[in-house]
């Protein structure tokens, strides 16, 4: 079983609302975070496969809230390739405390497309090789 | 049937990224607004229901994107509440541009807690009787 | 003596920080939703000016935050052009609460680029003389 | 003459604007990502200096911007600390991208205020000691 990628976010308090915890939203922005990272780490960043003529976007987030992450606090991101389809990849996003609370499990469905046309356009071959070390098959959530 | 709530906002330049388009956490962000904008109608306010002793808090998202939000657009968002359990809520929102092209299709659930333990807590009958007017029971998406 | 211009933003939950109120980095954002408006009254749009070939960058603020804004208060936000210099615009944005608070008061400039190069261009005559109704010259704060 | 303390940012996807640069609010909220880090080192941090009582808030804020700072891209923020008054620090800020092009000088004024009353209080001794190996008075912009 290959280990997940994993990313480290410390809360900003702009992030914090009102409650002194992070916003919702910013969860799905935490994700998206991590997502730049991986790409980094499997086909050297998202100006790269901007270059080859592919873009990404998100069509599907599902998402379950299991506890606050506070301002200040080091959030644990995990994430692996649960899904590898014809022009869509889907991977799913655990949260952590640093104290092993769970805060945040995730499922994403993003699809690429053509850059210029914005058409959905099947996964590059260079694409699939650079996700491979985190595709880890299986249920997603 | 009851009629949608109903909400506007206008895509602002902050809120779009680098691909011209209003950010995928933004989406959240505009549910969150909307609800604001549905307990002000409902009962009053959040503050209001802050001095009743109350408060709520994310428990689930499932979010469908369908197209792009461009800047300076105005989108029309529809909230209706598809469930009311013990503790929690469910409502379906649907964005849509003004020119009728669809946006998003999501379904939150919301928990009613305790303000000050937050634990739990059955959701109070006034709140109950204030989103009445909105509930629209069905499949939720 | 020529009235300012005004917009109204509701202070939203997402732009709260754990003081409970409007986070000082949204102040900036605020100024910014007021030009784009100030814009659309001035000459159609920013997508309009784009389209002419223009673009505008900010090269200055000073800001004294003068009093919280609060969750889901109604922020009036008066604006004023204070000078139009060669290439470049200085306006002077006024914030208060609905109670007459003072909330801000700030001072811009922003210089107007070619949209291509990003060089800086001088104002365009259709620029100058569509902020000429709320141009108000005088000492900048 | 003591060196500045230094934080470093990635400029995240989610913080472009549809110019495909770091929007200029989050100028504003780097500099506070970065007084949070500085608090850290000066007084073991934020929450270490709300349960001492004391709380602390922008005054004014005084920003040139010099240049764009792109995706991903890192920023090195360079931060001293200018002068300390009875109730007020004020800070200047420098932003330079990686490859040395300069981004951003920012002069802030930050006051103490009493937690409970939000008064203004005169800054205590641990806090005029913490920031004292970043304190290199002078002209602040």
């Amino acid at each position: 079983m290959p280990d997940p990628f994993v990313h480290r976010l410390r809360v900003r308090y702009a992030e914090c609302d009102a409650q002194g915890v992070l916003f919702n939203a910013h969860y799905l922005a935490y994700i998206d975070h991590t997502i730049t990272e991986l790409w980094r780490a499997a086909y050297g960043g998202y100006q790269n496969m901007l270059e080859r003529g592919v873009d990404i976007v998100v069509a599907e987030a599902q998402m379950r809230f299991l506890g606050p992450a506070r301002f200040d606090e080091e959030v644990i991101l995990e994430a692996v390739v649960t899904h590898m389809g014809m022009t869509s990849v889907t991977s799913r996003h655990r949260f952590r405390a640093g104290d092993g609370r769970e805060l945040l499990d995730a499922t994403m469905r993003h699809v690429f497309v053509d850059r210029e046309t914005g058409a959905k356009t099947a996964i590059p071959d260079w694409a699939r090789a650079g996700l491979k070390p985190w595709h880890m098959p299986g249920p997603a959530s």
